[in-house]
């Protein structure tokens, strides 16, 4: 029972359709898996390479190789039988897509991209090349990551914050330290022995914002409104659109995203998470009191753009797949005044199907759900609701009731 | 190349989720494909009962099993599998479905709502029945069908409409007969001979609209707005929404609609479509001078519910879904003042594959491409595209446009 059914008319049928360019999406997560959803309307061919059947994205998809996303003939194999690829994740080997690309196939967004996005100090560098607010930051590479990061604290003040400069996520990989004798705890366990790692200035942060932008080949480029992120332990909870900002403060995070897009050439999308920072008592910053800092970028389906399956003109997965196939872009305007979204994290004492929950969650009136097809684990994030309507708190709340039957709490 | 994966790993991902229902679905068309699609972020698992491997919503499934719909052997085994079976088309048969239901097995909607719906006779007694407005009509069932039809049409006057009782659709099986010469025509040649027909009054056509409903076991029950369906030889070319009707007569082509669904029981989507008459010189029907009449019933997600993919708050599929699986169902309020779908059929003289002009397609701003996977055929359908916006026209120009596009023309 339950086996995936091979046969001559299948193959046939892939083939045939060949005019009709393929997208190879390296990874098979939650992102993965929402682009295969809206793949089908546009009827565009996804083939997936996924570490595991049991992946998110491979439990809802016909056409999945199994594979390692750091496995150069898993990847050459995927690259040869399609016309586009793409990624669910950056964890790959930009170096593995450089070899790719210069054997002629199409990458997006490129090697060079994902090379950039994947370590946290070429994002610094590019950002600030493009104009663009970092805090204080300095990678910690030279002979005594110790002697500097003590140094950067007293030139920049206490606390200061430590980052592995690639593979971090939800707040894995982030130490904020409160003074040398924390900086020098950290250097000296396994941490500091075997990770790159920067500091960064402690930027006091009012909110967290982000911006997905989608940018084609030949340049065109759109900007989805600015999304409030509601973060708790380093993890995203709800977004809230219209980001609670003032207009100055949006229309510069969008101006801000499109710049990084263009500066840094980005196909596809790019989220760019931003804090907004809490005005000092002379009143510095914009009419809000504070000023915007770029946090970090990601060059794929965010997070952040999850609200947009319901909540904007055109999802962010839908654009995506536009974006790298070289296809016009879609309008990024809301579709209601207040669109909420929350995700669904792993209780910390809930068992079973999270799906086995939909009926329940569904009975919270006008909410969408979308589950990711994994098993619960405390803190992981399951799915997601999405609700629309006039006033935000009131969405919100539907959104979070839904969530939380979902997660089982 | 393009198979699909088997292992061992599939098998234990699909069945140790059977604490969640799986629904299985009886055809693989376009209807089935846009339900896999909605399913995925429900996190339903669908299981498709196809006759072909390359039919529209087997190219985009990964649990497809190849069989008739006719077939016992194969519905048995699709009900074994699944929680819930329900149906893309009615060309089923009836007592096999009654034989599941009586082994224990679920079946929605029930085969007493599939054997009346298949049977335009039946829809029409039992539309009597439930107070709903018929035109006369009598089935050709006796002993001289040619004497019965030709005193139908004396009795009521020509032309009198001659129908397939069984079978028809997209205008095949309706015969416009405009004396008592052609009557006999038709009944002499090979119809005749082979098909069970009714006879019914013809109607004097203003506009058609439809109303989807959905309905839960337990009698919750939801109406989407009326919608206008555009019909060019007898095929729906056009969904306008809202329809433009007078308040009162969309308040009584919903009412009519939720009274069919309430009185045949029906369980997951139900589409009316129904006829507006012409108003006569005496003024006689509502305020827009027509009187409703129904058309024919469908018991599954229906072309005139395309638009509420994006064009409502609950997508049909989203709703079918809920329904068969007794959750509770959601909003039908639509997401624009106007929508518009446009199908997307092939045209005369195109080649190629509609997908490779998705592209181009969505140049025109704005719009929502659906594409079933199908190879062109003249006057198949092949997708749909929908737009949203503030002013009819406009939002129905350019869904027209990107629809031409799709269709080669």
């Amino acid at each position: 029972m339950g086996h995936r059914h091979t046969s001559t008319d299948a193959v046939t049928a892939t083939d045939e359709r060949r005019d009709v360019a393929r997208v190879g999406i390296v990874g098979a997560g939650q992102l993965a898996r929402m682009t295969v959803q809206a793949a089908i309307g546009l009827a565009v061919p996804i083939r997936l390479l996924a570490d595991r059947a049991t992946d998110s994205a491979a439990l809802v998809s016909p056409d999945v190789r199994l594979g390692a996303p750091d496995d150069p003939a898993a990847l050459a194999a995927l690259a040869a039988g399609c016309d586009v690829v793409t990624f669910d994740h950056e964890l790959v080997d930009a170096e593995i897509l450089a070899r790719l690309e210069a054997a002629g196939h199409t990458v997006r967004p490129g090697a060079g991209v994902v090379a950039l996005v994947q370590d946290k100090r070429r994002q610094r560098a590019a950002l600030a090349a493009a104009g663009c607010p970092n805090p204080a930051w300095q990678a910690l590479d030279g002979a005594d990551p110790e002697r500097d990061l003590v140094a950067f604290g007293e030139a920049h003040g206490w606390p200061v914050v430590a980052k592995a400069a690639r593979g971090g996520y939800d707040g894995r990989g982030v130490w904020v330290l409160g003074d040398p004798d924390a900086a020098r705890a950290l250097l000296a366990g396994p941490i500091g022995a075997g990770t790159p790692l920067m500091a960064e200035a402690f930027v006091p942060i009012a909110r967290e914002i982000a911006v997905v932008v989608a940018r084609r080949p030949g340049g065109e480029v759109v900007a989805y409104p600015a999304v409030e992120t509601v973060q708790v332990d380093g993890i995203c909870r709800e977004l809230r659109i219209p980001a609670p900002l003032s207009p100055s403060l949006v229309v510069e995070a969008e101006r801000l995203a499109l710049s990084v897009a263009e500066a840094i050439g980005v196909v596809g999308l790019l989220a760019v998470e931003l804090f907004v920072t809490h005005g000092d008592a002379a009143g510095e910053g914009g009419e809000d009191g504070g000023r915007l800092v770029v946090n970090e970028l990601a060059s794929r389906p965010h997070n952040s753009g999850h609200w947009t399956i319901e909540g904007a003109r055109t999802s962010q997965f839908a654009q995506h797949l536009r974006a790298v196939l070289d296809w016009p872009l879609g309008p990024t305007a809301p579709t209601a005044p207040a669109v909420v979204t929350v995700n669904v994290l792993g209780a910390a004492g809930a068992s079973g199907d999270p799906a086995a929950r939909v009926g329940a969650a569904l009975a919270v009136p006008g909410v969408q759900v979308h589950l990711y097809g994994k098993a619960a684990r405390p803190g992981r994030k399951l799915g997601h609701v999405t609700a629309l309507g006039d006033d935000p708190d009131e969405v919100a709340d539907r959104a979070r009731r839904a969530a939380a039957v979902l997660a089982g709490e």
